[in-house]
């Protein structure tokens, strides 16, 4: 069995946390000169394990094993949030070279071939998920084309900046990839109120993002009477508080929805809006039950039209994303992994955040394993997790991995 | 009696309208370089029509009656919303011109004194009824040192660049100005939709403008169950549902509330909301009606902070605005005159909206007169009325100030 050497994970961990620091949390946004920093860290962190290790196209680390395959993947990202916390994505990563170092070490695994990514940009400062795309092959033509970041520099810019633009781009090797495996922070709460100490993701969830829309009539809101006012804003509160109530009567529950955004055209306390935009968003792990939310949200549109005075109507805010199951053979052995580590302490969940995981697992078969985050905390400075739980999470998910590669020979 | 030139006083505000013309509407901003220039073109008007006119220290237009008192002083703005009407206080100050001329030219009127203002900045581009705060002797020792536009430029430094900073501001005379007339346009629709032409004004509303704060947990929008959830957002769309019942319940048919902006921050789709803010106005004539509203709102939020799970507390976007009762004498003088000259066309009603007779009333008696608005619009470039009502409204105004004039000597 390997071991992994818990003070070795803990201090790469807190030496990839230097780079972008920012009190308890770290911002290293994709691309920027701190996140190419720590990529070239990495590098050479992978070199010393004893992997081949680059940085690719689009600015991915990818560190690939000298052993032949069936080779597992396992990797996730070291970009951040504009307020990030240091472990979102960075463990897994790091996890990663740990078990590669740890199976070269022990006899019965030294000769398993783990290959170790961490993928650009998953965070989607530029363009989400973009480095887990190129290494499956999805077509990035519209990103290289239109995707900027917030201050408006395109993704293209960001290529030549960081020192990567035609690189060469790594890409699934079919012959030798025989599955994904990302271990990630649980970024909710469930967990920690389980007293459980892994997570076995089932499903990623899938996502909907709808804007509604409300036109009424902009008038003086002093002197308009309210029986003739046609109050966006009035008609979108009614709406929302009707939609709540609706969704909560058909959720599971795990099923979440929020309304993130509202916006009150003009947004003057002296005038009646005109136009009102709401948008929201709903997630959960049964596509059927999406379809229905969906369904349903559109009848409440019709009928709140219907009714007026302000004309209603909804769109995609962003295309739609299905869930994603995670395959059950990985699953299988992420599970005894926790078992043998963790007994009882261990549940299956889906995943209500996304992850490069449901890019792979579109070509790959993929796994998750979740490990607590404290208080349910993540893109957020204070985002943490205990010394202990990360520790153990590394034990299952290098178990888990030996347990794969032995299947797969 | 005086008789009113329709002709003169349609080509007034024409030609006053193309100062700053855009469209349909007028953009004149307080203070901007062609609502100077409208000001210079309004001060050689009223000379040519025999009043002594100036610009005064704070920009308002100010034409003295050669005659000695008791005056009655006739005004309204020249200054306009971003996106102003053509008529909105214009009309009034053109109204005075045509009356003073109008008196001057008959001879039972030639020895009555009608004084006519233009007051700068009724429009709050700076500072909110800044001309007859200044008449009236009101202190602006703090609009002087803090008020800016929305580009940030400070009211002393416009007051320089318009050239008028040092000037002498005229105020009050106390022994002369026995009575303030302002006509304005409706800016709402209730003269149209019950087939009027006279608004007399009873009072002029009072304002509430408050928000309502809403403190929650920011947390991933995927990863949060529902149950666990602190979402500001939520509670403000479940606040302000009920609160639109409440206030519907206690409302006479006048009281009209507006919820004008909502927050959420940080705004984003996939992030619960950790705090939310709502921006509500509530206007009615009565003062009691509005301290039961005030003082329920506050039980409201006292209700909803008491249960959860946000944190919910209230206080004052603006100070609040009492309602101005007009002159009941002066009301009796427009309601005899609309009587005369459109017989059974005419209702009592208060004004919605806030006009410097507010400011004036404190001081001097003061009424106001109302003209049809098409549609009911206002603060926007498709303000209009129609020429006949213009003309019919002026000569209200006329028969009026004569009627006053002649109570008081």
């Amino acid at each position: 069995m390997p071991t992994i050497n818990p003070e070795r994970l803990l201090a790469d961990l807190t030496a990839l946390r230097r780079f972008g620091a920012h009190g308890h949390g770290v911002v290293r946004l994709a691309f920027s000169p701190v996140d190419m920093e720590a990529r070239r860290w990495l590098v050479g962190r992978m070199t010393e394990a004893g992997l081949d290790a680059r940085i690719d196209g689009v600015g991915s680390v990818f560190g690939r094993s000298r052993k032949p395959g069936p080779a597992l993947l396992i990797g996730s990202h070291t970009d951040t949030q504009p307020t990030g916390g240091w472990l979102d994505g960075a463990m897994g990563v790091i996890y990663g070279l740990e078990i590669a170092r740890a199976f070269a070490e022990t006899g019965d695994t030294r000769e398993l071939a783990i290959d170790v990514a961490s993928w650009m940009d998953e965070e989607g400062t530029f363009a989400g998920y973009l480095g887990s795309r190129s290494f499956v092959g999805e077509p990035l033509d519209e990103a290289f084309a239109h995707a900027r970041n917030r201050e408006g520099v395109a993704l293209t810019d960001a290529l030549q900046t960081a020192g990567v633009a035609g690189k060469p781009r790594v890409s699934l090797e079919p012959g030798r990839h025989q599955a994904y495996l990302e271990p990630h922070i649980e970024q909710g709460g469930r967990l920690e109120a389980e007293g459980k100490k892994i997570g076995v993701v089932t499903t990623i969830v899938g996502i909907r993002e709808m804007r509604v829309t409300f036109v009424g009539q902009r008038n003086h809101a002093g002197t308009t009477p309210m029986a003739i006012r046609k109050d966006a804003g009035a008609a979108l509160i009614a709406f929302a508080h009707g939609l709540d109530g609706e969704f909560r009567a058909m959720a599971r529950p795990e099923t979440v929805w929020t309304v993130g955004r509202i916006d009150l055209d003009p947004g003057s306390l002296s005038i009646v809006p005109g136009r009102a935009d709401l948008l929201l968003q709903f997630r959960d792990a049964d596509a059927d039950l999406l379809v229905r939310m969906e369904a349903r949200l559109a009848e409440l549109v019709q009928a709140a039209d219907a009714k007026g005075p302000a004309r209603v109507s909804v769109a995609p805010a962003d295309a739609p994303v299905e869930p994603t199951a995670m395959d059950a053979g990985l699953q299988a052995h992420i599970a005894a992994a926790a078992e043998a580590e963790a007994p009882g302490r261990w549940i299956r969940m889906p995943s209500g955040a996304g992850h490069d995981a449901q890019v792979i697992a579109k070509h790959l078969p993929s796994g998750m394993l979740l490990v607590p985050s404290i208080g349910g905390v993540s893109h957020d400075f204070t985002e943490d997790t205990t010394a202990d739980d990360i520790v153990l999470g590394c034990r299952v998910a290098a178990a888990a991995a030996a347990s794969i590669l032995r299947s797969l020979r």
